[in-house]
């Protein structure tokens, strides 16, 4: 069924072919060859060899594939990496590899039909697709928004603002992120073979650091047909992605300064990896997701009867049916208020009967197979833990209804759903993660009572509340916010459009603190920095301005022959300033513009008033009319490169203007950010200063410039 | 001469008496007692006891204090923070800390004398002390200051901007940072007492975390003043700080994932406590500041005569001498053009010479004493070993003299040069560390030569660059920012404001990657986050709302009865919104503001040219006109607690007005700020629409509104 033929790297796949071969093989079932799952390596495709391992089918428990090879060159993939990937990447700007980025997610999108297909071996349903493989490409569209909107069409990211360390600016501070110059090895979960690459490489690769990806064996001819597709679209520089199909051999003992780990999985793995004496002693960053013991709440004010009662009990079947309950964000502690626990049970084993579970093609399925039957082993055990301290009350492993499989041969099980009655004396349920369609619903007194409970997981990706009250939130949020990565509310008032409990999305941090792991991946641009090191920049506005390619005050003004308005988007240069002549504000002016706009507040027009308010001599100008009379001054108003005023930032006023005083402009170019190929943004730097030379107001002023 | 009463907690202090004391002891000299040091654990000072370590002097190498006690009860240190602390410090909002930090920081600063007098003895001079001991009052204000002007008067930090998550805007995303609920162990090095210890407990009590801090025993003496002094002066909650003088038992075996261990040391230490199975499997976070090689590099411009040559040899001396080179930031590896190798040689020697070194109470004296003969003997160990690859072409230990102290019992050494003439092949000098006043100089070829030479220390607290040139400053920030850090940039612009390499400043990161340990201190609110854990927040806008104390486009709209801005700061509620009445704009209202302001762009006044700009059907209103109408719209004219329109944000114009349509206003009370007793600074989404209820306009007012 996984017929993949190896083509050498930059031979263009024919997606139809693989498509169709893919199908053929699915639905066909006969005649199974066992696949040989390669690895990409240094720009090769490398067969399973020596220690090679066995992978079956989650639906059938049929071997299917193969993969791993113990003489991969793991030295020649981290050089190849290091030596031919990152610096191409780092050529790139920001924007260049978040349209890089774009047009391979488009691409994937194209033939997302293939990885469907193949995808359904592992036990996921088409409704798992969509979140994992769906969801995979549209992170990758994400970030690849995010790279335009929220980065540079440069090489150097500004991380705050300029800090003011000198009374007179001469020596300012500034910190910056650059990309690592080494490899960032990802190591993923078998859950979401897609998604879980995808939502790694994304922020990697915007970054402008390469990666090698080694899935988890049990999926990986999913991740490798991923991988082929984005090779095959021939938009990623060379060396920019590899991939370990089966064991990463010695490759961690080789890591460095530069390098990073970005490890999804287990605690028990996670700690393996993390006590490395190498990654220990070069500080390689270790970025770890592992899976928790995520509650959801109900809030007290969710009786039965309400639409938050409803829609808790349909999120929690929803969790603990999806990917068979194999999500690292999955709900395994269902905490309701005592006296509605009865009401929970019933109505949520209501919903789990009616989830059929079977051959996860058949479109009546909705809770398909576990990985493997070893998954399956493990999540019983596990489920044996829990059961020690609570009841089970819905669901029977030894008796249930698989449609269209063989239950024994198949890695199938039926949700259960365990009710703890003493979850204060409890521990198993608050520390036994079983990672498959199991939960445990427990009751509690009061709102603190629910936090404690929560944190008793010790750290968690998610926990959620289903509450309208924001007062209950509120409290949610500080008594177990230090908890967890993240808390999702809803409600009547978001459920339409909320996303669940259990997705990460690519805008928010996905992690959390202690059995969570402590790392942080996604959360947009928070997400690239992880591959970026930030660096502290101390130096003179000429050397900040030059590094951050952005107009610092203080640097050199850039003097232009022709007013700047004239000049087109690609003529101005960052620090081209002008000057302008001055203005005098009279008192007419102030009650004409008072008058005009029928702002005629007080400070403006009743000189005694006025000069009762702590911060007036007496009348003084509008702040609009200063930046109606300033407009007035720099404005070139003929027909030319400049299109419109588009918006205005960090506007301040400095000093009231009196009838009488002066005003004149300066206006320099602060920072330009193409848009398209007719024009481009450009964000002066405006300061008004009156007849003594003192500041007035000071901005930022947006315009669109034709290119 | 170390004449500290133990008090009972909250007694009060007499600095005067304990400052005579320190004076009589430290300068007289005479009929030393070795002084007991104690520990301040769960309210009580707790005496040396049971292994307690003598201290010596480092001028004299006399006993002069001990230290250490193994029957300290870590567990109820760590209780007491736990319990007691940090409930107290969760009550207080961020800018009630931040206020007590400034009057802690006032108090130390009023009561510095004693510390200067006592930390003579660790081998500090005056200069020594004033990075030292008001280096970190100064910190500790820097934070005070950022705290309340950074961060919220809540109990919640937004991090980042809310993020758009659904079409209709129902469900939405924020992402906050809560206090961490555990207990910040702070280890601190020898070389700062009082800095080492404030810039790790300003973040984290203006966090709202309570720390225990343990300072390296041989100069620990300091330090248990200067926390005596915190405490006494009665202004942090009970619980707040704890001190260990000696060793921390099994303290980090008793972390959860609730603490912070953050260490400022050595690799091998750092490499101890970081392998750690208890640190690690309970993901305890752990930020760890080692010493590194940094490096200083001379700009190819910067030839002998320039400004820049001379501040680099300043720069250099300085670094090598302050602290008698005992400072994790100090230049280790100086990296000049090949051909200026030998005037710097002579150069830097030439200043070395005039050195004076001796007793630091001498004012003649630049350079006291290293911490302890220990140390003297690592660091003449380790100059040993850069003695292999590179030639001392200043300084010889066994010939050099010392002012007003004996040399053979004081850890006195002299300033060294060494000469390495060929840095590519040559490994120690960029690897071994002499922590003492130890420099190596080398020659390059050419910028990327002098980048590659930098990165070879793989990963450093800061690197250094003289130049005027901004080209070079801008290569060596992007071929070394992934290796350091920090880096600062200096020249004839900066160097009169500039604070010196070797200075972490409390608005810039401190830390680094690789060998400097991969952590971060510092760089203003950074520092502080490194305390809390951060929380993706998801839901409708009313919950975010309520959680963040900020009203988010889409939340319950509350009307008042009266017209906002005749209502008092403290009357005025998050989310209160008011409508206006709609102003139709002419043709006439365009020509004549254009006339009267001067702004007679062609968009607003020739219908053909603006109808050919992309963005416009024909002639439009000014986007100034709209603001100012929009103002006579909601402006309440008479005098009332609105004082002052202080500035404006985000000023995004969504759609041209044409004349003949008409604006409206809404106006919604987005966040308040109390500034003093008497007005507090108030921040107003305003949304334009015009006739068809589309978006004209959307921007933040900021007014000052009386309390």
């Amino acid at each position: 069924m996984i017929n993949l033929i190896d083509r050498p790297y930059g031979q263009k796949y024919n997606p139809k072919e693989t498509t169709t071969r893919f199908a053929s093989g699915v639905t066909g079932g006969n005649k199974m060859t066992i696949q040989q799952i390669s690895s990409f390596a240094a720009g090769e495709w490398i067969a399973p060899g020596a220690g090679a391992r066995n992978i079956a089918s989650a639906i059938t428990g049929d071997v299917i594939a193969s993969a791993g090879n113990n003489d991969l060159d793991v030295q020649g993939m981290l050089d190849y990496a290091r030596n031919v990937g990152g610096p191409a990447l780092r050529k790139m700007t920001f924007h260049e590899r978040a349209k890089m980025l774009k047009a391979v997610a488009a691409y994937l999108g194209k033939h997302k039909q293939a990885m469907y297909d193949l995808s359904f071996e592992t036990g996921a349903t088409q409704n798992d697709h969509l979140i994992d493989i769906d969801g995979g490409i549209g992170t990758m569209f994400v970030f690849a928004s995010k790279g335009r909107r929220e980065m540079p069409d440069g090489h150097v990211y500004l991380d705050g603002d300029v800090e003011q360390l000198s009374r007179n600016g001469t020596f300012l501070g500034q910190h910056i992120c650059t990309p690592l110059q080494g490899v960032a090895v990802h190591i993923n979960a078998f859950n979401f073979p897609v998604w879980g690459m995808l939502e790694k490489v994304a922020p990697t690769l915007l970054a402008g650091v390469p990666c090698i990806v080694k899935p988890a064996t049990n999926s990986c001819y999913v991740t490798e047909l991923c991988v082929r597709l984005m090779l095959e679209s021939g938009l990623l520089p060379a060396g920019a992605i590899q991939l370990v199909s089966g064991g990463l051999g010695d490759m961690l003992d080789r890591l460095g300064m530069q390098d990073v780990v970005s490890f999804t999985g287990s605690a028990q793995t996670a700690m393996k990896l993390r006590s490395n004496p190498v990654i220990l002693e070069n500080s390689v960053r270790f970025v770890a997701e592992q899976d928790s013991l995520n509650g959801s709440i109900l809030g007290p004010d969710a009786q039965p009867g309400t639409p938050e009662f409803d829609l808790f009990v349909k999120e929690v079947q929803r969790e603990m049916t999806t990917k068979a309950g194999q999500k690292c964000t999955a709900i395994r502690r269902i905490i309701a208020p005592e006296n509605t626990v009865q009401a929970v049970i019933e109505a949520l084993s209501a919903r789990l009967a009616k989830t059929v579970i079977g051959d996860p093609r058949l479109e009546t399925t909705r809770m398909g197979a576990l990985v493997s039957n070893g998954q399956k082993r493990d999540v019983l055990e596990k489920a044996g833990i829990i059961g020690q301290e609570a009841e089970r009350v819905f669901g029977d492993p030894d008796a249930f209804d698989v449609e269209g499989a063989d239950a024994e041969k198949g890695a199938f099980l039926p949700p259960m759903l365990f009710h703890c009655a003493n979850p204060d004396s409890a521990e198993r349920v608050h520390d036994t993660e079983a990672f498959g369609p199991v939960s445990t619903i427990m009751g509690y007194r009061d709102v603190d009572h629910a936090i404690e409970l929560a944190n008793k997981g010790l750290g968690s990706l998610v926990a959620s509340v289903i509450t309208h009250d924001p007062a209950v939130a509120r409290q949610v949020a500080l008594g177990s916010g230090a908890y967890h990565g993240r808390l999702y509310f809803n409600n009547r008032d978001s459920m339409k459009e909320s996303t669940g409990h259990g997705s990460p999305l690519p805008h928010m941090v996905h992690g959390g603190p202690g059995r969570a792991g402590g790392g942080e991946e996604l959360g947009g641009v928070r997400g690239v920095t992880h591959y970026m090191q930030r660096t502290a920049i101390q130096g003179s506005p000429d050397i900040l301005s030059a590094i951050g390619e952005k107009w610092v005050p203080g640097a050199t003004e850039i003097k232009a022959d022709a007013h700047p308005f004239t000049r087109r988007y690609g003529e101005l240069a960052i620090g081209e300033t002008m000057h302008t002549a001055a203005r005098t504000v009279t008192l007419e002016d102030i009650e004409h513009f008072a008058n005009f706009t029928g702002d005629t507040f007080y400070a403006h027009m009743d000189d005694a008033a006025a000069e009762r308010n702590p911060f007036f001599p007496g009348r003084v100008a509008h702040g609009y009319l200063l930046l109606s009379f300033a407009a007035g001054l720099f404005v070139e108003p003929n027909e030319g490169p400049v299109l419109a005023n588009t918006g205005l930032d960090n506007l301040r006023f400095m000093k009231p203007v009196s009838a009488g005083d002066s005003i004149k402009v300066r206006l320099s170019v602060k920072k330009k950010t193409q848009r398209n190929d007719e024009y481009g943004e450009v964000r002066w730097h405006v300061t008004l200063t009156n007849q003594d030379d003192e500041l007035v107001a000071e901005y930022e002023l947006l315009t669109m410039n034709a290119y």
